[in-house]
């Protein structure tokens, strides 16, 4: 079947999460990625283990689906290689801190005098623009300013941040839309453009149940453990090995939940118990109560009486429960491959079922410099 | 300037977050986007605070830039005129538990009939296939699920759930994706498709690091409040009057960091501190020392002097300090509007900054039905 993306030509000078990413979609639906890497070293990802003789997973995991070649920008020759290839490109993609690629002369500017119709996206901390532009991007300090950050943890507990790379992760989708979108525009009108992304704004523009409780009335958003702000029982709670999560929501739930569930009709007595409004003012109190039960059973004790009397709920999988499980697994969302030098590696699967364009795994990620000779014969050098 | 989406219709019978962020993001960018609500009722957003007027700050938050139209799909007459909008659209997204479409007849088979190129997303909790594609998809399940939440937290605490929706805004981005690549396709072989997307794909997906480390050397990815798994100081740490980050990986950023900015040279001499490895097996009594100076003063004298010796650092702000910050303003990440009826509002601003096809702000949230008559009549009906 044909990919969407095909015919699309992509020049990588990211490195790292956010940019290798987005580059690695749009590989994924079809698009020809070229990765640039410097020379010598690569990729700061090569130098982040787990290793399989020497090759690093992190690396391996985010840029699959990619040829590489490895150029050293500030030596002409390899300049006017690159310089080459964005010529044949209709997408370049960077990520250095606003100000190098001009340095370097691999900026929006110097590119669209070579290739006036080419997309190019620069990904930054902060942005191109702004008192704080110039300032290194960490993904760890773009979740303390968006807000994110202080508000995930529990109820009397730290700030905590979120368990994956939210931010570089949000930079990448920002870019895949963006590109997307000035492709579509290029299709139709020839024109290119520059698109500026960063990590900051990209995740702050995802806060939006938070923005409108703010813009609306002040409210801010609060630490809370797993518990819903306005409903008990909503969360998650202990069970004699590990947690699970029950969200009986509303009075018929939650009669079903004393009853049935947790064999606890006295809680119906219970004037704390006794409206959702109630629960949720005492949703400590009632925490502790739920869980000196739930302590006694396994967590898939729990979760069979809870589908059974149709009550939301569902376990909290450490990561290995995950990639174990029966659903994720028919959903493809773990894919095997044969690396020619590792044998079989796994890798994860894409979103997006496509009935006819679907995404594929074409090729593994490349060897530092492993299409050197091949894109340059292709540029007739 | 003419917007990239300009000519693109979207049908959009969706509700709650993540299918109309999806839509939002394509009206943003210039798409016409329909908005058709259940009538009665309309969107179950319109019953969630808080409201100016009665209107729900929610629902307008996710609602910008798009037309709306009430239907009652169970009535023929206004199943008609669903697929006479249908006829004349190039995306149609719905948000149904999987096998509802079926039952209104408003399925991909269905459609595809009136029109064949047809654009055709579904966006649910488990996706379409798999043992747990009927059951009802919340967003807290699929954090507790993808195994996000049990790495999410404070080292010796419970899993937390992410502070945002991550799930929904992760299913947002990927339907975003999916329907701009697959109109990419439409754009240049007339085909249509249909796309399955799910919350829980969507937001594993994003798992990257963590899967790397789980297949390449079964590391499991643990709570670790703020912390780096393996560098320290490198987390958020308490100040007199809230938390700062701080990044201090490397040695000569940590002496930096004992003599400029903490003034405790002692620290150079204590064993436990003397490599990276070991403050970062050490990293609970560090915390506790490093709190300790740091409780004496505020967070942004702290920043100031973090700043003044190059380590990298950042504050954790509340929303409303994020909210307020000249950095986060003059990216244009606040819009202020006027609305008829409830005068000046703000919502959030958009991600992505492009020179030639730059997203805005066209029309607020559609009142319930206010297009009827108008989308009615451009139907001809």
């Amino acid at each position: 079947m044909t990919q969407a993306l095909s015919g699309m030509r992509v020049i990588d000078a990211t490195q790292i999460l956010a940019g290798p990413y987005c580059t690695m979609v749009l590989g994924d639906m079809g698009a020809d990625v070229i990765k640039v890497e410097k020379s010598p070293g690569g990729d700061d990802t090569r130098r982040m283990g787990p290793y399989t003789d020497g090759e690093s997973h992190m690396f391996m995991m985010v840029n699959r689906n990619k040829r590489g070649i490895s150029l050293n920008l500030k030596e002409e020759e390899d300049k006017k290689i690159l310089y080459e290839l964005v010529k044949t490109a209709d997408v370049f993609i960077e990520n250095f801190r606003p100000g190098v690629a001009a340095k370097l002369e691999i900026d929006y500017e110097t590119l669209k005098e070579l290739n006036p119709g080419i997309i190019y996206c620069s990904i930054s901390g902060y942005g191109q623009t702004g008192p704080y532009r110039n300032k290194g991007g960490f993904d760890i300090m773009a979740q303390g300013l968006s807000g994110i950050m202080d508000m995930t943890g529990e109820k009397d507990g730290k700030p905590v941040k979120v368990g994956i790379a939210i931010h570089d992760i949000a930079a990448a989708q920002t870019a895949i839309q963006s590109v997307l979108t000035a492709y579509i525009h290029k299709l139709k009108s020839g024109e290119g453009q520059y698109i500026d992304v960063s990590l900051v704004d990209s995740a702050l523009a995802w806060t939006v149940w938070e923005a409108a409780a703010y813009f609306g009335e002040g409210q801010l958003p609060k630490r809370n453990g797993t518990a819903h702000r306005a409903a008990a029982p909503y969360q998650g709670y202990a069970t004699r090995d590990g947690f699970i999560l029950i969200g009986a929501a509303n009075q018929k739930l939650w009669e079903k939940f004393c009853l049935y569930v947790v064999d606890q009709p006295q809680w119906l007595e219970d004037e704390r118990y006794s409206t959702n409004s109630l629960r949720n003012e005492h949703a400590l109190q009632l925490e502790v109560d739920i869980e000196n039960v739930l302590r006694t059973q396994s967590s898939a004790h729990w979760l069979v009486l809870l589908e059974e009397n149709g009550i939301p709920s569902g376990p909290i999988y450490s990561y290995d429960q995950t990639m174990n499980d029966q659903h994720i697994q028919e959903r493809e969302m773990i894919l095997e491959y044969e690396h020619p030098q590792f044998g079989t590696l796994k890798t994860l699967g894409f979103p997006a079922k496509y009935s006819q364009t679907p995404a594929k795994l074409s090729k593994p990620a490349p060897r530092l410099g492993e299409h050197n000779e091949e894109i340059r014969a292709e540029l007739g050098l």
